[in-house]
């Protein structure tokens, strides 16, 4: 791990946040969400063009789990547990067809291409995962975080969430030589929903006196960040209990929703939002690798055919995810779109199964593109199906209004 | 360096940014300045009590020191130029003398005990330095830093850190066995003061056209966002061009203060504040061996009767230069006072006398004692000097009051 000085972290930030501010200014400019522009921005700054970031550096790596962290906090914030219950079957069901269809594609599709048996198994698995944070933000940035649709999507991508983290602990133990077993796996299921459960239940009666407790420390700005606290002491516990870290912070962001106190934390976690969101982002960005996409050069001409029936795959079995609920009234295409990118969570299966070998450098190239492809098209077909609401929606509000209210 | 994983990092988030609040609020409540409080939350959970926080830990140094870039950002967002210069010449007066006197005493004294130049010179050195974060931070916690002698007392701090930084620089060569000329420090000390006025001189024609520039980017978020790139990359500037990271950060404050979105600015980097500048304060106390003060440990006899002696001529001196501008009508005592807490610079004099073999470990434990108790004294000292201003005030304004207005 190479040893950073704090003008160098200070260039560092500069460049990072200046360049997602910049192409997400742009990626709006052309009618994109803006987060494209910032996962854009780091494939400029990150390994394969400019080489000024590496998202594998400690401290930026840390500060990206922050920010994805904070982020799922803000959409638990935003979030009404009731609305997200009620179209709790129709996430179950484009949750659960967004896991096997995926899998059964990417597994079928590798053994038929004459690779092995372990290999088909962790492609598969790959091409499960759903990005809940880009999908989120994507929704958020149109200010629709608030449509059925997205409720759906929102809890069927949080279901996936979870289900990813169950794949990838078998999949560790796979490449790792273990055989998985129905027990092994229903347990880790079980913690991994169960955690979530047990939160939400607890957390409504030890939520109220706690804030209340709070509420009588007269520091100021001391809400959000004790919200803030919440956040990351649940996704430490969601963690330590064999759940995902990004559970616990939206688990936090459930229980304070309903609160008096929701609006002012959402306010403060909100301007830390814009510091640490776009680091996530860039740093995404900054860990995919365009020179596999290099036509001229013959040594991708294998991975750009592999990968393409991968991104054909991909698409195809998450958009008919989004039909599964058949008694669910509304844009179903919506639903199927949102499902699609795999960002972080994809990558990471990625460099999983290159680490273990079970990836050659050519089939993990592959897979890279099939994330990339799929986080890229998502945002700009998500915004084609979704016109923005109109600026009265208060996920849309820009702050420079609330701001000129206070000074008045 | 250890390795942190991310949910490890989430608990030590948890811990530090809690423990800062809760000794705040504790400080609070008996009428002393919440920094107070956070540098003993620093000292529970840092290296010599509970042991939980590490302050030489890559990612949390560099939170810290964003912390810090920050808090003088805020601080001179907060902060009128022209009154600053008003009092230049006393500030510049208490500098002066707060240099000189705790120089010599520190010198003279060593040499008294019997120590030899080379460790009476580093000695001498680590008592010029004043921490201007934790003067300006309980400054502003009072809600006094608009007062003329606040202005004075920052004037003269901030010029007392780039004095400081030349001190550094030439203690260091000298333990390196270089030589020092009077015409290297004569041109250390001028690029750093020079950047300053640089930087104020050309920054007063740049920053209005690029902020009407930025001004139509309109992302949520964006301005203070900016704003705190520019603080950034003027601290990157001012160390790459030889002067101190703050003086750089303080200097984008100063730039923004009087254009018309410096309201806007603050209110965002404030919120920004609330998570970094704690991190700040409790490193600084996490550093702190309290270890050292323990007086049925024999081995710490000399230690504490060393250390007694350097905090009796680090006060007293200090104390002192308040009185150099004679000619000024204010409270020189809260001048004075101002001036005395040596906070992270004097640890950095102290860890370089030690790394370099100048300082014996004994020695080292007594200046820590000496920047221990200089740093745990000036903030109550300066509270009972200081009523704290009726609440009206801007810089106390509590941000509850301003959600209130915006719902309604």
């Amino acid at each position: 791990m190479e040893h950073l000085e704090v003008p160098q972290f200070l260039a560092l930030l500069v460049v990072i946040l200046g360049a997602a501010k910049l192409f997400g200014w742009l990626a709006q400019r052309i009618g994109q969400p803006a987060v494209l522009g910032e996962l854009l921005a780091g494939v400029v700054v990150g390994t394969s063009v400019l080489g000024l970031v590496d998202p594998k550096q400690e401290t930026f790596h840390l500060l990206a789990e922050l920010g994805v962290i904070i982020l799922l906090f803000e959409i638990g914030l935003e979030t009404d547990l009731r609305k997200l219950l009620k179209v709790g079957g129709a996430s179950a069901a484009v949750a659960l067809v967004g896991v096997v269809l995926p899998f059964a594609a990417g597994y079928g599709l590798c053994l038929w291409l004459g690779l092995g048996n372990l290999v088909a198994l962790t492609a598969g698995a790959a091409l499960t995962a759903t990005s809940v944070g880009i999908t989120a933000r994507v929704l958020s940035d149109l200010g629709r975080l608030q449509d059925p649709e997205s409720q759906v999507v929102l809890g069927a991508a949080v279901i996936d969430d979870v289900v990813g983290l169950v794949m990838l602990t078998v999949v560790i133990g796979i490449t790792k030589g273990q055989e998985p077993t129905a027990l092994g796996i229903a347990w880790v299921t079980a913690v991994a929903f169960g955690f979530l459960l047990a939160t939400l239940l607890v957390g409504r009666w030890v939520v109220p006196p706690l804030l209340r407790l709070v509420g009588k420390v007269d520091l100021p700005g001391t809400l959000p960040l004790l919200g803030l606290l919440l956040a990351f002491g649940l996704a430490w516990l969601a963690h330590t209990a064999g759940s995902a870290l990004i559970i616990g912070a939206f688990a936090a962001g459930l229980l304070l929703a309903p609160t008096e106190k929701a609006h002012d934390i959402e306010k403060g976690v909100k301007q830390l939002g814009h510091f640490f969101v776009p680091i996530f982002f860039v740093t995404v960005g900054a860990a995919v690798d365009v020179r596999v996409l290099n036509p001229f050069d013959a040594v991708n001409h294998q991975t750009l055919l592999v990968g393409g029936l991968l991104i054909a795959a991909a698409v195809a079995t998450k958009f008919a995810a989004g039909y599964a609920p058949f008694w669910f009234r509304g844009n179903k295409a919506v639903i199927g779109v949102g499902m699609v990118p795999r960002g972080e969570v994809g990558l990471i299966f990625a460099q999983t199964g290159l680490a273990s070998g079970v990836f050659s450098p050519g089939l993990f190239s592959a897979v890279t593109f099939m994330v990339m492809v799929t986080t890229f098209l998502s945002p700009p077909l998500l915004k084609w199906l979704l016109p923005p609401r109109p600026p009265d929606q208060p996920t849309a509000e820009p702050e420079g209004v609330a701001d000129l209210v206070t000074q008045a």
